[in-house]
């Protein structure tokens, strides 16, 4: 276009201030606006079609006991996405997003079945707890597969979510190693832990963050605490971000998942838009980390990308705004006294 | 049916909570589905199809300088609805939401075209710093129209949208008188006064409620400080509460005739759904006295409805969760350990 970064902020603005509102009384939904259009590098932005990838794996910190429900509700849990039981598939289904799942490394074998695309890297990582959750070949497969599956498809937006027992603590030692604040502050009740399981998944994540103490390189702490969704959702992230699609970040899991990928490439986080306030407590220490305040805090702490999907809405709106609404000048409207 | 309340509270309950996911993860989308399973007194509500109604009207109390916009910008933005060029008509759009405008009393006749309802009380309000906005009459007629929009029709959810310049001048005094709070605190920007002008706006609202000081009842306060639009939305938030149907309140202003309606009828309350916290100051006084907490808070302060047609989508989803959402049991997943 020819167009210098500053004139096309210069643009961007005029075009925002110039819709018939006051200065600014769109709030979030003109800055949110803007990104899209800095991603996407155009006053007229495109953004009518958003795609939900679920990935699911499970974890060897889970038999340490860190978890309020068992390792098989992972297997079964992807069965009910692809019967279309979840709470993702319902609100897919009333905010017109399309839904994929990926078996990304679930206990138990392949699906072998429709609506499931088996891209194990393992079955379940290791047991970060007594060495690392998965080797770098393991890592890097996962990074590249989530990468590809960021990059295919037409979504103007992909939204990430996961499914893995065990995964809250996965998240919350990625959390700890990348920010540096203290794990047990961070560990929260996940699916549901009574209060004598919490203190006992302090104690287990404590223990395990002591194996690394001080390591902060983005790719080894994937290695030593991630797991195999939660790595391809990094790589998925920087796909997407790389093809100039915007990515919804769900809650805790994908926003531990989004913070590896900030670390690994900072540009990616430009294209990051934050669905959802986790009630998970380590949930703040990431956001803080990236400088993301999200679009909706509802209480929820389910994962599955549920935040992500309910903030897909606005992200549509928002860029509707841009497009489609009138300026004081073409409705014939007075401007500020 | 034959069930007791405590039948269905408890069926309720167990409907929400056999869901797969743990107990209490979707937060807010269980409290709003619960919301409207008993407005509609069915556990399988019914939430597909919502109609914002804007209404228009214009202010004797702007005549006394407290907006930053001239009064004509009323008739303007009326026009611009018709056309479909305002963030309303935008983010109907883009929510699947039906959009009708009503001419409630703005300044310079009858629209007399299509894509407006003509129902003015008069033309604008007499001003208040003066006298008495609107006479009993005036008040009843206003109330009456609007409970006859708030019934008819066929939508689910209803939302209620506002343009009236002066009308954040008319909500504050509303709300001061009905929450006894200081009127000067209570007094924000509306469409962007700058500091001289907020100063002024303070003084003009504290000379206009000192005329009736300690009134408290709300039609009487509807009389003195009310405007067209505030009074028929009351109206209409009744008529639509006794409808059962859903009512989704806006942002201040419409907070404003929410309050009023909720004083004239509290049982009004419960039909309520309260969707975007206004970045104007008077809004938390409002929201504390029907305690409540919308469902978003974007910064945006501009009303037409924007932030209630924007709140649509998780009252959707969130009925479509208890109806569509598997349990437990019927996708053969594990519960807690």
């Amino acid at each position: 276009m020819g167009m210098t970064d500053q004139d096309f902020e210069t643009a961007l603005a005029a075009k925002i201030d110039t819709k018939t509102k006051p200065l600014g009384a769109l709030g979030r939904m003109e800055t949110l606006a803007a990104q899209v259009a800095r991603v996407q590098g155009s006053l007229t932005p495109k953004m009518e079609t958003c795609q939900l990838t679920i990935f699911a794996a499970d974890h060897g910190i889970a038999r340490a006991g860190v978890s309020a429900f068992p390792p098989e509700v992972t297997r079964q849990m992807v069965l009910n996405f692809a019967s279309g039981g979840a709470a993702a598939n319902v609100f897919c289904a009333a905010n017109d997003v399309a839904l994929r799942v990926v078996n990304a490394g679930v206990l138990g074998g392949p699906f072998d079945m429709d609506g499931v695309l088996d891209a194990p890297i393992a079955e379940g990582t290791a047991n970060s707890l007594e060495g690392p959750a998965m080797t770098p070949a393991q890592r890097d497969a996962a990074f590249d597969q989530g990468r590809a599956l960021g990059q295919d498809g037409a979504a103007d937006a992909v939204a990430f979510g996961e499914m893995g027992i065990g995964n809250t603590s996965a998240a919350t030692l990625i959390a700890h190693m990348l920010t540096g604040q203290d794990v047990r502050t961070l560990t929260g009740r996940g699916t549901g832990l009574d209060d004598p399981g919490l203190t006992e998944k302090q104690k287990t994540l404590a223990a395990a963050a002591a194996r690394c103490s001080g390591l902060t390189d983005p790719a080894e702490v994937m290695c030593e605490y991630g797991g195999f969704e939660i790595a391809m959702i990094t790589g998925a992230m920087l796909g997407a971000a790389e093809a100039k699609r915007i990515v919804l970040v769900d809650g805790f899991i994908a926003s531990a998942a989004a913070l590896v990928a900030a670390r690994i490439d900072p540009s990616s986080r430009d294209a990051m838009v934050f669905a959802h306030r986790s009630a998970e407590p380590g949930h703040a220490a990431i956001l803080d980390a990236l400088d993301a305040d999200p679009l909706l805090d509802l209480g929820m702490r389910l994962g599955e990308g549920t935040g992500a999907v309910l903030a897909w809405p606005l992200v549509k709106s928002a860029v509707a705004m841009l497009n489609d609404m009138a300026s004081f000048e073409s409705a014939g409207v007075s401007g500020k006294a």
